[in-house]
């Protein structure tokens, strides 16, 4: 069973700038920054620390630095943490150095970003720390904000989590209305493994035992055990006996995960983390430069 | 003092429907719905119930009712509820007919979009109630998701809150680095206002009473009282005396929230409102049409 | 092993129609259709049929629809026949009404994307017809028009084809450059088993047995037996003995498909199909209107 | 009051740059520079001086400059002027070194921004010039190229005038036809401070004194004064007694601006400046290198 | 020779709705148009009529619709003119019906389009005039606004007025410093023969009648007579003798533009009908439904 | 007459640029490279060459380029080929260094349009030689994949073929249907020339030398002669006596090019170079560099 502990890897440039473009073109509007153009000097500089104001962990620091060298070039930024590093209150992270008014201006989007992924990764980590001694790993939905999938799935992944399926168009997963439709369990996967590639996987979500005997029984590579109790889930795991990824979901926390995780299941998937995990507090702490 | 209590306006579909084609085909991909195009027959049809499984304020229907439509614009859909209106766990939001496989392929998008939204209408609503018999009002700020400013400023007027600019380029916010590149409170404003329209509004944050002093010394607008204790609220608010809208902001909770209002503060504003409330619960009950 | 032979499904138009508004605009430049403009009454009306000159199968008819009534949206469109259809020189696959010159201005874009995917899903059948009896699936590949690989794909299926992975995002597929980087088969497959999520399959490019059974060890989802022949793709399928899917490429033709298919693979990958297939030659019959 | 008269300050070029590209697409169309191609040897390069034939205030160098660069980016220039800089006939406003065949392929969409902008800032500093023994200033309308707006209220400011607002969202303007849903000027303004957030300013147009009076009564930031004749100007000014901006309008001209600033006015808005002012006369004068 | 006078053909809506879209988000913004939404209930109807507020000729009523029904298709919209009419100061154009907010919001819009290209093809208009008994044609340049070029040139159409080359790349216009660089006038001419196909004309900018009779040596489509003198424009026309078109260039007016005319060139181009002719003032006359 | 001949120019970057992005979106999704992250280590640098695996013409080294430096901005390129180079099988092409990862990730992208617009120079090249000894010119269509006709028509002049017009806007081209509408050949030529401008060059379809005989009466600049026979076609060259450029089409072949070249004909049009063009086969040889 192939589960994601990789290093880290950053998505290319080509993916992210648009949506750095669309974040500063919004906050930019018609005029651009009015106040900090009215206040700074155009040659004014300054040193900039991005700062946590609380324990996490960090995502989204090349979102940040696009940002920053958008509104202009000659800003720099050297970083003393990394994507996926935990942090503590008032560890710096990145030290920006450039025009006063540029740092001032990219700022908003520039935290926006990094606050929201570093607060994705941070509740994906604390769960993961909860089965950090099992074989259960924490994987996130399709629950994502509009437009910004990529980039939070990739959070979730500097968090210590894997990535379910991107879209509607990379995996199959048969939810509980597809079954209604097609009349049977059976049927269902039937229909699903006549209509995709071969290098499409099927996963079936399930609510009873008697439904997950039927996906086994015509073969399927994950199940959804969806809502079930622990001793439903480990009666579960017992049943599929190796023979699928199981995967438990359902209104989990950190109290709630080791329970499950001690099912055995392999995966347990939270949507929480991308549509309401808040933010990590990250501050932009400013200086004027002495020279 | 102007303080938007108006009814809620919708927000053009020219503005809107962008984002949920941005949203749809990012779930869409190079295949489409994979899941439901193998399993649903194309002359299926269906009815789906958005139901809400916990109470809040709904926002975002506009943006839902699209997302199904540009699937398949066969689609009818009958609110019972609206945007701004108060549910409770069982309400049923709205009704969707139409073809099973497009209901069930533009579900997660629609969703996404109106749970995020009524998350902050019903987080914004939670704490207007808790200042609801004074005169303070709840405002939001520039903390959104990059590309959903709109929306979400409009989620934060659907439960009630007031918006606080748009952008940086709609009104003058001089923080404290604005005023540290100035030298000076005085020197900030003067150079505030000898840079901007006489149709933007300048607003100063201040940490201290003697800021306060010198800010309205120069004739402003709007004050931000950052941070200050319940007693520091007071004085300022008794400083001011009418003759600046007062801001306090800093880490409030529907816990503090009264007693921040009790200082006579004309706003409150929250930026947990928009970066980490979490989403409203809504799901979408589905059945097959019985024709 | 789950193969792709459900009824053909039509990609949504939130999907399609950008590329006909891409295609109609790249021809309308900055001054429109000067000669129909020139020439043809605002007030006449035509009939035109979409008439195929030779033999083959039918795909992009929502494409060619769109093109005509996005010039016009009175033209009215009858399909004689479908996507997927087989036609014979002369069939008539669709009849056209409405202004004459929105049918000729729209003409060449609808043709342009109708003859082209018509060639992929012709090319596809005709190679479909030639291991029909057997188990054996013809798949396509990436070598696809930049821009337009759903519609390329989706024209595949509409020949009878399978569909391989759609981008370098929803399935790993270790090539020999990969090897070479790992140093081993068996080290390419852990890395990117450790790397990615439970939903994406994974396939291993292999050109010799030996590869193939350390492949087999490390255990994966599919192999390509590249550039094998006949003798070596047999003791390949006998190797596999069921445990993956088998895909043999390289350079197949007509001619050559049956003996590959006999072999007992269960896939026949050929970039030709997107990257050379001649298009279909259909023509547009126009009439002028008697009324 | 506010009154903008800062130095300029450049637009961020991720907020210009877009439109350069529009204007430099729109005219190499799908086959480029048909003449220069054919003509201009590749390594041959030259010098262009952009030289102002008649008197007037430059506006746009940074958009004539990223034109230049979009197309080769070796291209160098040296400005000699800068935004808001006045000049005489024959003055070199820039010097421009690259290669021949680039200079000459952006010179056409370098110019049209140029001229344009330049042509927005000389009558606006002509008029500005009128009065500028006055505290009177002039300020510019919504009445922009659809697409130009940003850079327009950016060549206004360069004339040395101020910018009204943006948009129809960042201020309030209640003109007439408002006040006739509204039924008077007193409920249209209770309806607009109900409307609106802290940090949004409210203008009202009048036509007579008594409807400046209601709007006083109610509390307004400033009025617009439509169409009055000089007399009534005064007694309007008279009237507000400070306590609103006022702003006249209606067919301003450069022989009648002195008199309307006469009876102390705050703003005199024309939106002549951006929908009618002809373009500042500038050509390129090209040379080929001595090397 | 082939000189325009067909009827005016409307430009296909998947031109121009893009341009308006355009338009119609620069002025919403991010919070739409405040001070209708606040003012105007949403259930209240008017009628608006399109009123010339001066004599002219109309242009661009297809765009100023298409903005009202960008904002809610309710809106109905009965010409009165049409695109190409002549009107007086009084007349009324079109009548718009429709929800009252819908109307006011779209009305910047509509009226910035509409009365931009009524002004150009009012200029265009008033030179046409001039030489009406004549076989001159007045002709435009490249020197459009930057994105509207397709429009603006429309524009010039409605006016009577016939339209240059679109862009760089759909004929060949050799310039003074093209002959620069190649070294003579019919070195340029042989260049750009080799360098084009068989459907692109050629034009050569002459200043000196030694020069016209090079080009007309080497054989061309068009001289384009740049600054000459009327004598000087008789003798070139004398010398060309029908062997090309011949266009004379050079700060023309409506008073010297008969005598150009008189001396038998077949266009005359003027830049300053789409870079500078001042805007067609058009109003909108707003009334509450009776019903 | 003019036709083409001139060395071959590049596209400017801002035109093929926007192709390649959306080339290398369309692969990466919304994970990226999957396999190449997962596998190779993030400082393993290589080298690849571009190696031709059979002879043809090359075309498309910019897009290739622009392709694996969007992944990353480090990776150089060295070419031994150029743009209309003939290369024999095992050519190397280019030359690349750089990141692995970048390398693998950009490889199908760069393929798919390097292979591409060669296979298309090459088909040009093959027929352009059958030719070379004659003044005939090979020219393509307007049959070009959506989006691509830049580009396409750029790889046609690569292979030494002249380009036809490229959109229903630069050239009127007057067919069978538009006779038809017209009622005769006379009637549409004369709406054409009273349509267009004096840089709009006109060509005719015609079928017959009766045709032929009234074009010429008419007076135009080119005719298509279309599926006219070897004998006619000599007639008709015959007939035109140098009046107008003469054009044949109709299914042509290398072994039926020579006999219509013979004709006298100056240009032979063949639409099966841009949409039936077969790839040429270009592969990448990679390996890891020893430092």
């Amino acid at each position: 069973m192939s589960l994601q502990r990789r290093p880290l890897q950053p998505l290319p440039t080509i993916m992210i700038e648009p949506l750095v473009k669309m974040g500063l073109l919004e906050d930019l509007g018609r005029a651009g920054d009015l106040t900090s153009d009215a206040i700074a000097p155009a040659d004014m500089t300054a040193t900039a620390a991005l700062v946590s104001r609380q324990p996490g962990v960090v995502a989204g620091l090349d979102l940040a630095g696009i940002a920053f060298r958008l509104i202009d070039d000659s800003v720099t930024i050297v970083r003393h943490r990394h994507d996926g590093d935990k942090v503590v209150a008032g560890d710096a992270i990145a030290e920006i150095r450039g025009p006063a008014r540029a740092i001032l201006t990219a700022e908003r989007t520039a935290l926006n970003f990094l606050c929201r992924l570093s607060g994705i990764a941070s509740a994906t980590a604390s769960i993961v720390a909860t089965v950090v001694n099992t074989n259960t790993r924490i994987v996130c939905t399709r629950k994502t904000t509009p437009g910004l999938r990529a980039i939070e799935k990739y959070a979730v992944r500097a968090g210590g989590g894997v990535n379910h399926r991107f879209g509607l168009d990379d995996a199959v997963l048969i939810k509980d209305n597809h079954i209604a439709i097609a009349g049977s369990v059976a049927t269902a996967i039937e229909r699903a493994k006549a209509g995709v590639g071969h290098l499409v996987k099927i996963e079936v979500e399930v609510d009873t035992l008697e439904q997950l005997e039927q996906a086994l029984a015509e073969g399927i590579d994950a199940v959804l055990l969806d809502n079930m109790s622990i001793e439903q889930l480990r009666r579960a795991v017992d049943l599929v006996a190796g023979r699928a990824v199981t995967e438990a979901s359902g209104r989990v926390t950190p109290e709630t995960a080791p329970a499950i995780a001690a099912t055995g299941v392999d995966l347990i998937s939270i949507g929480w983390l991308t549509h309401s995990a808040p933010v990590l507090d990250i501050g932009l702490d400013f200086a004027l430069s002495d020279d």
